[in-house]
């Protein structure tokens, strides 16, 4: 019996759409409810969490839909895990629910041992944590950590006190004491829609129009050949990476204001599942390195698995590690690692909130990520990723129109390609839904599968006989 | 039999305090355990919360305090409150934790229903609720909604397209697509650490320093001269109120930017519990409404019952009502109401994020409010409000200058006051831990008491005599 079948006995065998459409009456009359008091126009369907089981999602009308979407890339061990019901009934969690502390001046006495679950899933080279609520929370907590540290060193160290002029100015919202640093970004980048997150955001104009956002630049993310293991497109891409290095390196030097941090996803998500090879992030380590620039490493969608490592970047032996690392999404928690103390400003409550943090989420992160190292996902996730790879090339063969640009090989599960149009993509994401797949797209022509860690061969054999029917109707 | 005693039969009598410092031994060592992979600095005792029942908290050494800072002002019920700890046996709780939802897009069918109870909560007016993950998020996208909605009316209605020029300037960071709006605020104001929130708040340096921020204005929120229903304040109250009003007039009319939303809290807290007239709050509705300004209410702080009324603006019948009102803390959940659909974005995807929101603490939020309506707690703040503000001026009599500005007359327990230095106010604030009170202070010199809203008056005996030894410690 494989681990997925001891979550989940009663997991289906067949997803089973009755519906003419996606979604059905049931959840169109639900969602025309909800719409009343509540944005759900982007509600695909109504979800009855209590029949959904391990990898199949069942929606208001009793259709079951095998799901590689999984909540936007947020469910690591699929619904209803066995583990995680099990931790509801724990005083920790009742505690953390029921009399949520304000975990900077209240923390509970149990808190350590919340924390040291987490830190034991930290990145390798860091073994701090600081938490917040959300990815784009973490990731402008992170940013914040950069502008802290940045100045202090600027300052002279953490020992420099804060001059009258910085005291002063920064309560009108000004310079010294409020100082013009930026972020420098990648075009296609997501990283939220806060207003710093929102202003290294540089995937579609929607994320972004009618907010005002700080002057930050946007670099160019490599845009690779693929497939990156072919020898002829090798050569081509090292140009490309040493051409994206250096453009990072002249916005680092020529912004008009200090480019204080670098915050970069080791694979483009939202943004069309765009890599960054070894030999570009090592660059970028480099660059930062030299030019005195914080290197924060967004892993809000990439973290905790999915790609075969339990954090990307581990792919690539980034020396030094990077300085901060967000992560949220499949840890159901959210924050940032860290290993330089440095990084913990100079005097308490300048990072700050009430709640800093959620333990009840932290223990959820922690018994994931014990059902991770236990039930051994890790290497299942590789072992899948490469069986569905497979069964994704030989598609590509016999329908090699609807499988552009195929990528994430030696990547888990994290699997993406592009369709020639983005209606023909939305066409696909239809049928796939019809023919009983819950699959999301990104970028404008992409698709991009984002299972959980317990998918495995059987879900792929399952996966892919529903997306070759639904090619072969797109292109009927 | 009193409410509290309903469900708090265990709760203990009175504090008890048997360290010779607060934090004790045990607490001081976890603190430090803890500081090895966290901030810990901001700590002031380990607890635990297991122990803790009702208004008492209890620490890692076994120290009872009666708690009148309830987790930053962010605990509605006391400790281990016996229906929200019923709550975590619900299918619909175990589904929002275990299965947690993108809500956006794959909402639970009985998300419908949990919100319903929430809306029941909404301020007079509202009828819509967008949510959210903490208070500074909540300002941030009411904020966002705020931009949307301002950018909307000038472009000509929700109909008129997006420009090109917009559509690729915003990938620029620059305008016309990321125009440069203003948020107009209030020196003292806190409204959360993040970027734009940041910008708006303008109570401590520490909160801001090192931290790029919007050039946006701060206005000046009234200084009253206390106490308000004295006749000899009345009048230059009222001056004061003109004064600020016409100072808002101004920068809106002649801010540099385009002043695109106003927000305000209607009791600044962490700023020194300032309190703003329904004079006052009118003036801003009928000037934000005469320049087209979107109006926003921050009821982080001050929502749900501790002053008397469910929201804190509610005093004041501002008509029409503020455009979006912010929450958090003691709903636990976070969000803000509007009841304008304009306030609704035009197209999809552009107020979103994975999550929408947090189902299992608007579960919580819903748990919260039946309480509160089941028991009758408003009443009974506004009672023992009335009673504990008696004793306090009592007080105040005897010690006049320990007890200065004493303010939150007919507002529920929402009641803080002023020492001379803020070293005083520090001495107090440790003295009464020492005598068993947990009291928390705001601004520079300020005593803020926030207690649930199950505080009795055999809460406040206890809590007075305590106050008076430590005062009499204080002046000794």
């Amino acid at each position: 019996m494989t681990a997925a079948e001891t979550y989940y006995p009663q997991e289906p065998t067949a997803p089973s759409v009755t519906t003419s459409a996606v979604p059905g009456p049931q959840s169109l009359a639900a969602i025309e409810a909800l719409g009343q008091h509540f944005d759900a126009r982007c509600a695909y369907f109504m979800v009855d969490y209590d029949a959904s089981n391990g990898n199949y999602i069942v929606d208001a009308d009793g259709n079951t839909f095998l799901d590689l979407y999984a909540q936007i890339a947020s469910i690591a061990l699929g619904y209803n895990n066995p583990r995680l019901i099990a931790l509801l009934d724990t005083p920790q969690m009742k505690n953390a629910l029921v009399n949520r502390p304000a975990s900077g001046n209240f923390p509970a006495k149990e808190f350590d041992a919340t924390l040291q679950k987490v830190l034991k899933l930290a990145p390798k080279g860091q073994d701090r944590v600081w938490s917040g609520l959300s990815g784009a929370d973490a990731n402008e907590l992170a940013i914040k950590a950069a502008f802290m540290y940045y100045a202090q060193k600027k300052r002279g160290g953490a020992a420099t006190p804060f001059t009258d002029s910085e005291l002063s100015s920064v309560m009108e919202n000004q310079a010294p004491g409020s100082p013009s640093y930026a972020v420098l970004s990648f075009k296609r980048a997501f990283h939220g829609r806060l207003f710093a997150s929102g202003s290294c955001t540089c995937s579609k104009p929607i994320h972004k129009l009618d907010m005002p956002s700080f002057d930050w630049p946007h670099a160019e993310y490599p845009a690779y050949k693929y497939p990156l293991d072919e020898a002829a497109n090798a050569a081509a891409n090292r140009v490309e990476d040493d051409r994206c290095l250096a453009l990072v390196e002249h916005l680092i030097t020529s912004w008009a204001t200090p480019v204080a941090a670098l915050l970069i996803e080791p694979i483009q998500s939202e943004g069309g599942d765009n890599h960054a090879s070894a030999y570009f992030l090592q660059g970028l380590r480099d660059v930062t390195l030299k030019h005195g620039v914080v290197f924060i490493i967004d892993e809000v969608q990439t973290g905790l698995g999915a790609t075969g490592k339990l954090w990307c970047h581990e792919h690539s032996a980034i020396s030094p590690p990077p300085d901060l690392v967000t992560f949220s999404k499949k840890c159901q928690s959210a924050g940032y690692w860290f290993h330089d103390p440095a990084f913990v400003p100079n005097q308490p409550y300048r990072q700050f909130n009430t709640w800093c943090g959620d333990p009840a989420r932290m223990l959820i992160f922690g018994a994931i990520g014990q059902e991770i190292q236990e039930q051994g996902l890790l290497a299942q996730v590789n072992r899948v990723g490469d069986y569905l790879f497979g069964k994704l090339l030989a598609l590509q063969k016999l329908y090699p129109d609807s499988f552009i640009n195929l990528r994430g090989k030696d990547r888990g599960t994290f699997i993406a390609w592009d369709l020639p149009t983005g209606a023909q993509r939305d066409s696909l994401l239809k049928l796939l839904k019809l023919n009983g797949c819950n699959v999301g797209g990104c970028s404008d022509k992409s698709v991009r599968l984002r299972p959980t860690l317990t998918f495995e061969e059987k879900h792929v054999d399952v996966f892919i006989a529903c997306l070759e029917k639904s090619v072969q109707q797109l292109n009927a």
